[in-house]
C-alpha cells in the first residue's frame, strides 16, 4: 500500500496532513509513504525529517500521488492534483463540502474515495480521528496568545511597587472545545474570565475552570442543547433577552473571544456595532467564527478592523494553522487512526467497512458518485 | 505650578509619561497640566480623557511647554522642544545618557534642570520611582506574549483524545525584573522553564517560582554579584564553563529569552551563532538586550533574523513599548513618586533638596551646567 503525502496549495495553509512520526506509524503498518517536497516546510518539518522516518521525498505533488492508494491532505485537493492515484484511491482531507458541490462532483468524477475529516461523528470510537476536537483545541489556545499579543496592556494583575495593574476582563462566547481551551488559556495568562453558551451543560464546564457563567437561564436555554452536543438556534424572543444582558456585559471586557459555530450554517452574530461602540478604546475582539460570516458584526475574513472608538476587531484565518507544528502533528494523528482501521492486517491492503458509521458519516465520493445524504444537491439547510 | 505633558517624537515611542490618573493626583497637588493633543493615542488614552482628569489640551508640543516649572516625557525631548518653559524648569525622562554627552550639553544649555529617570538609586525609599524595574517587569511579560506569538507550536502540554502536545522547554537567561517576569509568565503559560543567572542570590529566585537554575555553581559564581544588586562582568575562565554548559542547554530548548545586561556597558554575548545552529528548527530567541549590542550573537536591533536551521531571533525595540498602555500607567505613576516629594505642600512650588541621594543620583543638568561626576565628560567607562 502506498501513501502520498502532498504538499498544500492554498498559500494560507500552514499545515501538513503527516508527520514524521505518523510516516514511522504507517511504516510500520506495512506501507510505503511517499511525501511531496517542502510538504513540511510552514510546519518546521524538513525533508530529511521524513526521510529519516522512512519516507521516500517525491519531487512534485504528481510524483507523490503516482500510483497511491491514499492521499494525505488538510485541505480539498483539486481533481487535477489527484491524477495517476490507483482507481478507488482514498483520500483524506477537510473537505468543506458545503456549497461546495461541484468541487465533489469534480472529486467523484476522479474515481477517488474522498473522505470528509471534519464530519467525524461525535461518538466515543471516533474521538481520537476527531479533526473539528483537534483543531478548535489550537484556535482557542491560540485566539488567547493572539488577543495578548494586540492588547495594549498586560494580561494579569501586576502587583508592582509603583502600584497595581489589574488583570483584564476576558469573555468567551460559546464553550465548545475551542471555547474551553480559550478559557483555561485566558485563565493560565491571568485574566478575570467569563464565558456564555445557550448549551446550559456547559454552565458546569464553565464554572469547573474558574470562570463565571454569563446567560439568560429561561426554560428555553434549560432545552437548548442538540443530540450531537451543537447549540440549535434560538428563538428570537431569547436573543433578545441574552443580546441585552450580553450588551451590559460586553461593555465592560477588555478582550471578548467569539468561538460560535452552527455546522452547516453561517455563524450567529452575537456582537452588534453598538456593542462594540460601548466598549473601551484598546479593547480586543477576536472573532473565530468569522469564515463562517463571523460573530461580530464588524469582522472581516483576515484582516483587523479598528472601529472608531478604537475597538481592534481580528478574523484571523485558519487560526489552528497559526500553531501549524502542534496543529500537524494532532491532525496527522487524527489521520492515523481514522485510517488504521481500514489496513488490513494480514494483507496490509485497504479493506474499507462501507457499512461502519464512521465511514458512512464521512464518505463524501465514491465509484463516481455522492453517497451522503446530505451533499446529494446544492446543500441544504440542515 | 504648571506640568506640562509632551506627546513623544520618537516615531517608535508608543509609551506617554501622564496618565488621566496621575493628572488627577498632580491637580491635587495643586498644580495645573496641559497635555498636548494626542499624546496618548498610542497608548489608548484619548484627549478627552485627560480633559475629564482636568488637564487642558494644548494644540503643540510648544503650546504645552509654555511657561512650564516641570516638563514630562519618556525620551529624552531635544532642546528646542523644551522653548518657552520657565528658566530651571525640571525635566523627566529616560535621559539616555551613555554616549550621548553632546545631548546632554545641548539641555543643560537650555537652562532646564534634566533627571534622568533610569539613574534612580536602587535603595527602598526610591523603588516606586524606579522607572528600570517598572518597564523591565513588563518586558519580561512581553518578551514571552511575543515568543507564544512567533512559536509554530502550543507552550502548555495538551492532553487531547489524539494525544499529547509536549510542553515548550524555555530558558530565560538573567534573572533581573525582566527575567523573573518571564519566568513567572511562562510557568502560567505552561512551559517547563529553566533560567540562569550569574549571581548566586538568584538561585533562590528562581526555584521559587517554579522553574529550574542551571549555572556552573563555583566559587568565582558564589561571589559574583556587585553591591547595587547587578551582575559583574566574569573572568573568561568562568564564562567558558557557563558557556559549555549553556550550549548543551540551549541544544535542547524550544524558546530562550535573553534578558542579560550590564549598565553603561555592550551587553554580554551569551548565546553564539553555533548555540543558534545547535537548536531545532521553529525554536525562538527573544533577545530583551538587543538595544545595549545583544546577547545573541546574530540578533539584530528591531528585526527577527531566521538563521540557516530555522530558528528565529527576534529582537524588538522597546519592548514595554508594546504594552504600551500598561507601560505608560506604570510610568507616570513613578514619575508621580518622584515629583511629590519635590513639591511643597504649603506653596505648591517646587523645592528641590540637591544635598537629596536620589536628586544627587538623576540630576544630569542644573544651571547651565553637567552636575553629575559621571556625566562630565564623553562618557567614562563606569
Amino acid at each position: 500500500m502506498r501513501i502520498a503525502v502532498q504538499a498544500e496549495t492554498d498559500p494560507h495553509e500552514s499545515r501538513v496532513a503527516a508527520t514524521p512520526e505518523t510516516v514511522k506509524t504507517f511504516i510500520g503498518l506495512g506501507a510505503e509513504v511517499a511525501v511531496e517536497t517542502g510538504a513540511g516546510r510552514k510546519s518546521a518539518i524538513a525533508d530529511d525529517a521524513y526521510a529519516a522516518a522512512g519516507a521516500t521525498i517525491a519531487p512534485t505533488a504528481a510524483a507523490a500521488a503516482a500510483g497511491a492508494d491514499v492521499v494525505l491532505r488538510v485541505r480539498r485537493p483539486a481533481a487535477a492534483e489527484l491524477a495517476g492515484v490507483k482507481p478507488g484511491a482514498v483520500v483524506l482531507a477537510i473537505l468543506d463540502p458545503y456549497e461546495n458541490l461541484a468541487a465533489l462532483q469534480s472529486l467523484a468524477g476522479a474515481g477517488v474515495s474522498a473522505f470528509a475529516m471534519e464530519l467525524i461523528p461525535r461518538i466515543t470510537r471516533a474521538q481520537s480521528m476527531d479533526v473539528l476536537s483537534s483543531q478548535a483545541n489550537l484556535a482557542g489556545y491560540r485566539a488567547v496568545i493572539d488577543a495578548a499579543a494586540s492588547y495594549d496592556r498586560a494580561i494579569p494583575m501586576m502587583t508592582t511597587a509603583a502600584g497595581s495593574i489589574q488583570p483584564a476582563r476576558i469573555f468567551i462566547m460559546g464553550v465548545g472545545v475551542a471555547g474551553l481551551q480559550a478559557i483555561a488559556t485566558a485563565r493560565r495568562i491571568g485574566g478575570l474570565v467569563t464565558a456564555t453558551d445557550v448549551r446550559p451543560a456547559t454552565k458546569e464546564q464553565v464554572l469547573s475552570l474558574g470562570a463565571k457563567f454569563i446567560a439568560v437561564e429561561d426554560e428555553e436555554f434549560a432545552a437548548a442543547e442538540t443530540a450531537a452536543g451543537y447549540a440549535k438556534p434560538m428563538s428570537p424572543e431569547y436573543q433578545a433577552k441574552q443580546a441585552e444582558l450580553t450588551a451590559s456585559h460586553i461593555a465592560k471586557q477588555d478582550i471578548v473571544i467569539t468561538t460560535a459555530l452552527i455546522p452547516g450554517r453561517k455563524a450567529p452574530v452575537l456582537i452588534t456595532a453598538e456593542m462594540v461602540a460601548s466598549m473601551q478604546r484598546g479593547s480586543i475582539i477576536i472573532d473565530l467564527a468569522v469564515e463562517r460570516g463571523g460573530n461580530c458584526e464588524l469582522s472581516r475574513p483576515g484582516e483587523t478592523v479598528i472601529s472608531d472608538n478604537g475597538v481592534k476587531i481580528t478574523g484571523n484565518l485558519n487560526v489552528p494553522g497559526r500553531v501549524p507544528a502542534s496543529a500537524s502533528a494532532l491532525y496527522a494523528r487524527n489521520l492515523v487512526n481514522f485510517l488504521k482501521p481500514l489496513i488490513d492486517k494480514e494483507t496490509h491492503e485497504l479493506a474499507i467497512d462501507w457499512d461502519d458509521e464512521i465511514i458512512k458519516a464521512t464518505a463524501l465520493t465514491r465509484d463516481g458518485a455522492l453517497p451522503h445524504p446530505n451533499f446529494q444537491a446544492p446543500a441544504p439547510e440542515p
